[in-house]
C-alpha cells in the first residue's frame, strides 16, 4: 500500500484551501505527479475535507444546521455526529483511497477536533481522543502540515473575507484556546506534525509547502530523477 | 434525585410495547402513582424509547433509512449515529426527567445495542461497551426488564403482526445470537436485569411485571399503604 494521508490544519485564516489548491498544482507541475504514477507508487492525487468529505457527511451537516428540536443538541451528541462523519469518510473513503495507491490532501482531520472541540469548547480531552480512536479505526495522518499564525491575523483574514462583521472577544478567546490545543499538539507529535509560519505571503508560505512535500516525497516513495 | 430509569428490553414479539402500556395503565389503577406524588417523590411517569426518543433521533432515522450516498454506512457510522441518537435521549430528555422526579418506562436501551450490534452483527463488544458509556455519561437504568422467549416464537408473533413475509435462514440465526447476546447480559447484570417468560400470556406476563415493579418501587419509595 503506498497511499499516503497529508493533512493541512490550523485555525481560519491560514490559508488552508488555498495551499491545498496549490500543492495539488504543484505536483503536476513539478514532475512529481507523472513520476510516481509512471513508476507505479501512486495512481492519483485527491483532495477532501472534514467534515462534510461524504454524502453521509453533507447530510449530517445539513441536520446539525437545520435542527430545530425542542433540547438543544448537548456536546456529546455533536461530537458523536462529528465521529460518525469521520468513521464514514475515515472507512468508506480514505482508506479505499489509500488501498488503491492514491496520495490524499485533507483539509482538517483529528487535530482540529481535539483544538476546536477539546481546547476551544473544553470538553473533555481524554474522550476526544477515545472517539477519535474509535471514528478513525487508528487511521493516522502521515503528514500534518499545520498553519501556524497568531489569532488576531488569522480572524481579521476571515473578516475580510466577510465570513464576519466583527470579532467579539468571546470569539478571540476561543480562538486563542484553538491555536493554543495546535501549539500542544505540535509539540506532542513533532514528527507527524510540522508547523509552517502562515502569517508569510501565500506565495512564500506555498514554497515552504512545497518544499517539505519534497522530502517527505522522496523519502515516502524516492527521489524526483 | 427520585427519578428511576426502568427499561424493557427483549427480541422482537416479546411485548414490549403492550407491557410498558399495560405498566403505565396499571401505576394509575393501582394507585401507586398518585401514592408517589401526594408523598413527593414522583412527579409523574413518563413513556419513550430508542432510538428516536428525541427530534434529533427522528432525523437521524430519517437519515439512517434514506441514505442513499455512492459509499454504503459503514459499521461504525452506524454505531456512532445511534450513539449520537442516545446521547442526546440521555442528556436532553433522561436526566433532565430524571431530576425532575420522573419515572421514565423505555423500549429499549443500551442492552439492546450490545445484543443486536454486538452480537447479532458481531461487531466488537469493547468498543460497543465504550461507545455506550460515551452515550450515556454513565447513566445506567435502575431495572432492566427482559422480555425472554424463544426466538422461533417471537419471530412467529411479528410475523402474524405482517411486519414481515417470511422468515429467512439468516433472519433466524441473527436473532438467536441477538437472543443469546440478552441471556448473556442477564448473567452478567443479574442485580439489574430481570428475565421474565414472555412466551405466556400477555395477562400473565402483565401480573409478572406488575408484582416486579411492586417490590421496587416499595424498594425505592416507601411501602404503598
Amino acid at each position: 500500500m503506498t497511499g499516503r494521508l497529508v493533512v493541512f490544519e490550523g485555525v481560519e485564516g491560514g490559508g488552508k484551501t488555498t495551499q491545498i489548491q496549490r500543492s495539488q498544482q504543484w505536483l503536476a507541475e513539478s514532475g512529481w505527479l507523472e513520476f510516481l504514477q509512471t513508476q507505479g507508487y501512486v495512481r492519483g492525487v485527491v483532495q477532501t475535507r472534514e467534515p462534510g468529505g461524504t454524502s453521509l457527511g453533507q447530510e449530517l451537516r445539513h441536520v446539525l444546521l437545520n435542527y430545530a428540536g425542542a433540547e438543544p443538541l448537548t456536546d456529546r451528541t455533536e461530537l458523536l455526529l462529528y465521529a460518525a462523519d469521520r468513521a464514514q469518510h475515515v472507512e468508506g473513503y480514505l482508506r479505499p483511497l489509500l488501498a488503491a495507491d492514491t496520495l490524499i490532501l485533507c483539509d482538517r482531520y483529528t487535530d482540529s477536533t481535539v483544538a476546536y472541540q477539546g481546547y476551544g469548547r473544553q470538553l473533555d480531552l481524554a474522550l476526544i481522543d477515545q472517539l477519535n480512536h474509535i471514528a478513525t479505526n487508528g487511521l493516522q495522518s502521515d503528514l500534518t502540515l499545520w498553519f501556524d499564525l497568531p489569532v488576531e491575523l488569522g480572524l481579521a483574514r476571515t473578516r475580510q473575507r466577510g465570513a464576519s462583521d466583527r470579532i467579539e472577544q468571546a470569539d478571540l478567546t476561543f480562538h486563542q484556546r484553538v491555536q493554543h490545543g495546535f501549539q500542544a499538539l505540535a509539540q506532542q507529535f513533532p514528527q507527524r506534525i510540522i508547523p509552517i509560519d502562515a502569517s508569510q505571503p501565500a506565495a512564500t508560505v506555498a514554497a515552504q509547502v512545497q518544499n517539505i512535500l519534497h522530502t517527505h516525497l522522496s523519502r515516502w516513495y524516492a527521489p524526483l530523477p
